[in-house]
């Protein structure tokens, strides 16, 4: 039983199939769009027709978009829930709320499958190289099951807990800090500039300074070459960010950083950037401000 | 010629000081505070009463809190601008407003003195083991004539330009980006509490991921440890993200951010949190939430 379905075949999704592959394990990956499915089979994804693959796999991989994208894959119309094997794991990869998670544990619990909550972090290369971060919680046979795939997904697990939920909760905290050291990389490098500060200047400057952050380090170059293309687009942080904001408004609890942040992003979106890399929020600023970024963009 | 004058020996002026003797040179310290001028001449600090060693100097380093304070030891009531030697140099580490510094640099330069716009970064430590970094800016005599200086306190030394401004426009920025994470480390650390994620497992996990800033992983550990001795205080980021403010409200240019950052680390001021570390501000979300951080604060 060394076969793996996998949802979604994105950037991450795609790169997970290929480390399933890379570590031995019969991957069927299925995505909404032809042309990735016919890509994922030339890397060696397997052919099978979904009836056929479910019954014969015991992990389940879900790597699409949000909440509604997950819920449709195993309880839509054509959901595979009361289609999978008895004692099979889905592991649940998008950034979604803890209490989606766990009540998709719960709903899945009915049909005798277990349930991972296994939001990942790292980006497409990472994905591709079996490398990525996993946030983890769960019952001790939803880990168990899952064991082949995570070994071949991550170089890092962090196991956060015995059932659904944590594992949401910490991706989401860490999306938190994501989205807003994106926006803050933006506002420096565009504030510097209304002072005289070349952003090539301010990238390499404060990527050595207790300013620094892990995106700054990885977005200020994107920036500075006035390359946009998406790694990870604007909407990603309008989603997150919503995230943020709805537990925060259901839990009357004040985020006002992750607040402004958002509002940053969604000026992004509103200004037609939605789907360009989450570094063009620089834009928005640049915008606000009349300055000129790297390669004209204004 | 190798006597130091040096104004100010708070945490960061008596390691500079520390690190200057350290490096065979003569050093006049001087402070507001008795018993810190006393310490600092038991650390090896020279004797001289300032009328005497000031004609002696070609080196005059300015490690005070503020704009206000730098103007006055130069320009006061006693200030100093019109007994320094020809030549000499004033090494000016304060984090002050770009355009402050151009005013200082031409002043002095009225009294044949040479002006280094140079603010620090790295804390005490640094300062007292001769590793800061500098970011450092002014002309090829201000930069010659300090070089025995900025050797013995400096690991690294950012030349950003011919002339006074550039080197305090890009401490600004770095400022910006540090307040802000650290306001962020707070909110996050705190929104993870709402959603059942113990600070120290936060500031475990996230520290691995992309989520990760500098500031997080240095003043992470403090909110979980429950220590907020001030090695920076919450007023420092009062006044430096007024800065920020100040320079946006007369450019027009929106930082809504820091903006937001600033208003937490006010509201931890108001709240009598001032003098406490600047992770104090996590008391400020705390409070909001209802929640009970490490170490019983709330």
């Amino acid at each position: 039983m060394d076969r793996v379905i996998l949802f979604g075949l994105g950037s991450m999704g795609f790169g997970i199939g290929q480390s399933l592959i890379g570590a031995g394990l019969t991957v069927n990956g299925y995505d909404l769009d032809e042309g990735t499915i016919n890509r994922f089979r030339d890397a060696g994804g397997a052919m099978e027709p979904l009836e056929e693959a479910i019954g014969q796999a015991r992990i389940v991989i879900i790597v699409v978009v949000n909440a509604a994208q997950t819920e449709n894959v195993l309880f839509g119309h054509e959901g595979i829930a009361g289609r999978l094997a008895e004692n099979s794991v889905v592991i649940s990869c998008a950034t979604v709320p803890p209490e989606f998670a766990r009540q998709m544990e719960a709903r899945v619990a009915e049909h005798g499958v277990h349930y991972l909550d296994a939001p990942i972090s790292g980006g497409a290369k990472k994905s591709a190289e079996g490398k990525l971060t996993i946030m983890a919680s769960g019952s001790a046979d939803a880990f168990e099951t899952a064991t082949p795939a995570l070994d071949a997904m991550a170089e890092t697990v962090f196991p956060l807990g015995s059932e659904a939920g944590p594992g949401s909760a910490m991706k989401i905290v860490n999306q938190l800090m994501a989205g807003v050291h994106i926006a803050a990389a933006a506002e420096a490098i565009t504030f510097g500039m209304t002072q005289g500060v070349l952003p090539a200047q301010c990238v390499e400057v404060i990527s050595q300074c207790a300013g620094t952050s892990w995106m700054f380090e990885n977005r200020g170059p994107h920036i500075v070459d006035g390359d946009y293309t998406p790694y990870s687009a604007v909407e990603i942080f309008v989603k997150d960010l919503g995230i943020v904001s709805d537990i925060a408004r259901s839990k009357r609890f004040s985020t006002p950083l992750a607040g402004a942040a958002l509002h940053q992003f969604l000026a992004a979106s509103a200004m037609g950037f939605g789907l360009e890399d989450d570094s063009a929020v620089a834009k928005v600023y640049a915008r606000n401000g009349g300055l000129t970024l790297p390669q004209g963009e204004t």
